[in-house]
């Protein structure tokens, strides 16, 4: 069952291979936590494959499940800068692409290339509006406070993005001051441009307000997947090769500690992961995921219900790319001892595990 | 349909109010978290609300849920050390009784207690077994790093438990370094007191190792509602008052800074709530929950299924309280305001909120 650009891709009803008898909102078990031989916590969630063809190709839950996109719309959030033009005339490195695609751990390197950006297009950092928080990556958070230094925008995990979108701005001479208004061109020219990548061309894509004041979007999850696997094949909507989708997917294959960081687990998946693996989290349990197979991309949209913490969406992304060939079985166990590994009490007793639950194939 | 001693409960279908037919593995959608018109966020849980007759009164989602019980066990884990005349022969102050049924801050008046309880019990805190963390509470916690010295064993949230067990070891003259064995005497008495009060005589209670490395219990969750309104009511499995009971009930009242601390929402809760409200979280996303009522005491026992974050917990706690009468309306808004709050940006616009969408009565 293709959804493509003819199809209103919002009213199919998804081929699903798994049952949805058991779902609620859409929602199924994913996740379970056990304690000894108890069941002790539940992680309900949703996730959609799609290859570039629109093929629905496996799911668990409802895959028509409404999401939130949040950080995994930022490498589709960059391709209008790319269509126009501007990366050449500010001869943007590709590093430079790539943490605009990125919720980076604000450290040194992510705080010169968003400087650099900036620099390059003429702005200084008070024009990024993204606010303030300390580093994800710890040690530079630490490293700040030592220096009592408070946080700027640029250490933002999303001043990337709004370095792009100011670049873009600044190109169609555009005003600077109201670039996160759902009005302003580079925002319309983002809506346009993940509407023609999700299947939804036409629809105005429903938009609230991220963690970092930009304009996100919500849509059923299976057209997220199939924004990634355009992303992973590179075409657009009418499977015409797209050299935007093609370049964002190149910049953040070749710098994956741009997209992340150092130890972040979407930057160990683009390095280890088969098949030019794409990864990419957003805020409230969403991941999207993206590799190439047969010639075409596969794309997965993943999202936890309850949207905190990060035991079950890596857990359950790591078992997703596992089932689905994307990550050796022991890329996939060594992944998952470093970034979930397991219940371990304060003496460091082994006291549980968390197992993902689900069969995508 | 009372489920007393006589009956063996974990059997027992329960008269539940709600309809189940939605829930999954008996975890339903309790609260949603929305950003803008969308629903982007959903956490699934349970409740149950039982008499100390042993009535079920109200329910969302399946009350036979078997949940761990973690942290909400403290208060019947302190009942074998009052029954045992320890509390008398150390001369046992009641803030000390408080603390032992506390998940503290390690704030310095929670490590002065503790402290206290080992210097009359003879002990020194390396005797402590729940291994360190830095204390819950920030500023404490800070305190500690700025003169460069670690957490001990006197911080961990259940040090006051832990000392508590101690005192009893060594009141009954058993070894004191093998006090966390599920064959010590001071464990076996623990699971006799949970047993009777639950309704679960003679049942052997799964065990499993606790984050601080005690044992702690599986039930299903209406045995732990049951469990907080004979606390409440001070009454036994046999409705016979229950001294110790009484004891931990009041102490809890009486000194709600040592069952959680400064800025903790137990603590708020029993000093705002009415009815000789007792409030106890624990970890993984439950929170027992009781007061007085007509002569007989109501019991709370609330999971929430993914056990992360405390948004969903606290706003679900509250709107419980609040609909079965237990806190006034303002008090129960000022509560979610503080404790709960909007969902703000980085540059603290209000983009969405946390809601609870159950009916208990």
């Amino acid at each position: 069952m293709p959804y493509n650009g003819a199809l209103s891709g919002a009213d199919l009803v998804p081929a699903s291979t798994a049952t949805t008898a058991s779902t609620s909102r859409g929602f199924t078990p994913l996740v379970e936590v056990r304690r000894g031989a108890i069941v002790e916590s539940v992680h309900f969630g949703a996730i959609a494959v799609v290859d570039s063809r629109g093929q629905l190709i496996a799911s668990v839950g409802d895959t028509g499940t409404p999401v939130v996109l949040r950080s995994t719309a930022k490498p589709a959030q960059v391709l209008p800068l790319l269509d126009s033009g501007a990366a050449e005339r500010f001869r943007l490195a590709e590093d430079e692409i790539a943490v605009m695609a990125g919720s980076h751990g604000g450290e040194p390197f992510h705080v010169a290339a968003v400087l650099s950006i900036l620099k390059k297009i003429g702005l200084g950092k008070n024009a990024l509006q993204c606010g303030a928080h300390p580093p994800y990556h710890r040690p530079s958070a630490d490293a700040l406070r030592r220096r009592r230094r408070k946080p700027s925008a640029v250490h933002n995990n999303c001043s990337g993005k709004h370095a792009g979108m100011l670049a873009l701005a600044v190109h169609l001479g555009a005003p600077t001051a109201t670039y996160l208004e759902t009005t302003h061109p580079v925002q319309t020219r983002i809506a346009k441009r993940l509407e023609g990548l999700t299947g939804l061309e036409g629809r105005a894509l429903p938009t609230m307000v991220d963690g970092c004041s930009a304009p996100t979007f919500a849509m059923p999850l299976r057209h997220l997947a199939l924004l990634y696997a355009r992303l992973a094949a590179g075409v657009d909507g009418d499977a015409a090769p797209d050299r935007s989708a093609r370049r964002v997917a190149k910049a953040m294959r070749r710098h994956p500690e741009m997209v992340a960081g150092t130890d972040r687990l979407c930057t160990a998946l683009m390095r280890i992961g088969r098949a030019g693996l794409l990864a990419k989290i957003g805020a409230e349990g969403m991941y999207g995921l993206a590799f190439e197979r047969d010639g075409a991309g596969m794309g997965v949209a993943l999202k936890i219900a309850d949207g905190e913490g990060q035991r079950a969406r890596f857990s359950a992304a790591l078992e997703t790319l596992r089932q689905l060939g994307a990550l050796r079985r022991k890329d996939a166990a060594a992944l998952r001892a470093r970034f979930v590994g397991e219940i371990r009490n304060h003496r460091g007793l082994r006291v549980g595990d968390v197992a993902p639950i689900f069969a995508l194939l």
